[in-house]
């Protein structure tokens, strides 16, 4: 029999959970705040967390300086609800949708200092346009391309200028550049991660000369991804640092070296349900419901099926991971398919790291709290969702 | 420039609606719920749909007969939304935990005749013990294994009568056996389809027989999952039959010959957020966070990436699919690489048909509806989820 390393002095685990659920070790996850707050202080930014991965107004009290910002976001039902909960300042770092620009303008009126992100001449008409039709001067940031990885143009495009002379000039306001060094996620080393950092922070330099150069103004200059932000060695000439998937961290960011295995803040709790021993494999009532179907994991050196799996108490169980998930049955069985299961009875329960923390937890309602100190009480944070 | 092909006559869709979102054709919808009631009619079984797809009480009302059950259920607070809507005669097809045996028991005695399934002596146990303590006879099926895909125990395992014993004789109810034949979603024809059928139906009466041979009684056959149930030939002992994605259908079973792409119901719509047409790439507001992380037809004939790229009338273009999918951002190129792409302008708007309806379904909270009436208004469907 397998059994898991002593961890004494983890939270424990409430006994009347409902499997599965998402559980948070506040713990873990305030000190990976502090350890990102600390790295952009070292760099000497502004920290702009990205809210994405937790969408919980009391994860981001916590993130957020003061609880107010500045912040990022992924979608404009999370600038809805992080404004109604008091926060100022707001990036939304997706190409904004001309049919979206009703809702901006309706959350700058409401107060909220709501930036947009566009990298074509037909968005930048747009934003110029429902900001003289609204009344409202919609400030956005130019996304600049720097590792081909989604959107964005390049900094030697001529649209770059074109764009920013049709902000500055036709009613928008023209706040700066940005962008997002996506393909540092498949950076496995600290020093290739810190090369993308370079890379965004040159790409974005360079645009914001090109916008001087014009004549324009380009106060903000925003980076960031977790990999590059933990990589990066200075930012010259960057005014701002985007990251969020660290709160958490995940299996993923374990593979390419960012944190360890006891970095990760996130699981599901989940119960044993079944057995087919002799096949090597124990059921459990996670599944990619529960999971997700996020196998990002499967192509980095070593594949971590659909989440390590751990006891209780958050212990990895040596070699046994998520081999196979349904959609309420998950499959535990060894990474190495040799067989051998620890004695685990029906009821038992496990918890499981997740590959990806904004898949797993876009899962979840809620997340369920295990408490940094004691005696605290049962606690639990809403999570939201949609559009 | 490739345009779509012509298909008059579709449901519109209204211009208020905000990207992402979840679209259901009720038309094609209802003549998917027609079909299978006319399958289950023509091999003289009772259909018990499952919920676990659509998780909607306006849509359990169109599918099950007289809106109050024979029903399937993947989850308890499934069970719990149909009790309180109505259904009256509920399976919880997933291997029962005992600590959930409370909630069992609260549904029942509310008057919602729930049945569980499971595959060992600990759980039959258990399901006993509760059903004394609670002064509530529990009913459960036993889950016999007919193809190693998922739980259950094959019917020559000496454990069947064992467990069919304790149910028996110890305060529970033996109500019978059931099987899910999940690896037919790897038969890519008809007639392996049908095999699987066959498979499942002679472990279910294979394992009815050893109980009867016991001296136990055996009254429900159940057996099903999409393929199985439509290309069933004879279910000869069959009591009823189970499937579940039929409702909507998707890419995957488009993938496997069960149906064809205008079958499918269900597609999110999205718009167009910008443009590399110089990498054969258009960038849109649907990513995985809309789509699922769902890649299930990544090992079919045709991968189709994140899903199938149609107009806003639902007519799929030619060779066009998600290729890539970042949290809010899809990438949509050409299946063959080639990067002959539509002429596609920022705002434009674009239906996905999505790999795996119950993936894609559940990163959504509504469904909205494509009536099949025009002139019937604007229609929403709630969505529940968890656990």
């Amino acid at each position: 029999m397998i059994t898991a390393p002593e961890n004494k002095g983890a939270p424990s685990v409430p006994d009347d959970l409902v499997t599965p659920c998402l559980l948070v070790d506040e713990a873990v996850m305030s000190r990976n705040i502090e350890r990102m707050r600390q790295q952009a202080d070292k760099l000497g930014v502004m920290l702009r967390p990205h809210l994405k991965t937790t969408k919980s107004v009391d994860i981001a009290r916590r993130v957020l300086a003061e609880g107010i910002g500045p912040a990022t976001v992924s979608t404009l039902a999370e600038a809805e609800v992080f404004a109604a909960a008091g926060v100022r300042d707001i990036l939304y770092a997706v190409g904004i949708a001309p049919a979206k620009l009703q809702r901006v303008i309706e959350l700058r009126r409401g107060g909220c200092d709501l930036t947009v992100i566009l990298d074509s001449p037909e968005q930048a008409e747009a934003v110029a346009r429902a900001s003289r039709d609204g009344g409202q001067v919609i400030p956005a940031l130019i996304e600049i391309d720097c590792d081909g990885h989604r959107g964005g143009i390049g900094p030697s495009d001529p649209a770059l200028a074109e764009i920013g002379r049709q902000l500055h000039h036709d009613g928008a306001e023209l706040r700066g550049v940005m962008a997002h060094a996506g393909e540092s996620y498949r950076a496995e080393t600290r020093d290739a991660q810190a090369a993308f950092s370079e890379a965004e922070r040159q790409a974005v330099v360079s645009a914001a000369e090109v916008l001087r150069q014009a004549g324009l103004p380009c106060p903000v200059l925003s980076v960031g991804s977790t990999p590059t932000a933990l990589a990066a060695r200075e930012l010259g000439g960057i005014t701002e640092l985007r990251a969020g998937v660290y709160v958490f961290f995940d299996l993923f960011m374990t593979g390419i070296g960012v944190c360890e295995m006891s970095d990760i803040a996130l699981s599901v709790l989940t119960r044993v349900i079944g057995h087919q021993y002799d096949r090597g494999r124990i059921v459990i009532d996670a599944g990619w419901m529960a999971l997700s179907r996020d196998r990002g994991t499967a192509n980095q050196s070593v594949d971590q099926g659909y989440g390590v799996v751990c006891d209780e108490a958050g212990r990895p169980f040596p070699d046994l991971i998520v081999i196979e998930a349904n959609q309420e049955h998950g499959v535990v069985g060894s990474r190495s398919g040799d067989g051998a299961l620890p004695d685990l009875p029906i009821g038992t329960r496990l918890r499981i790291l997740p590959n990806h923390a904004c898949a797993t937890a876009a899962q979840h309602a809620r997340y369920e709290v295990l408490a940094s100190r004691s005696g605290t009480g049962r606690q639990t944070w809403e999570r939201f969702a949609g559009w």
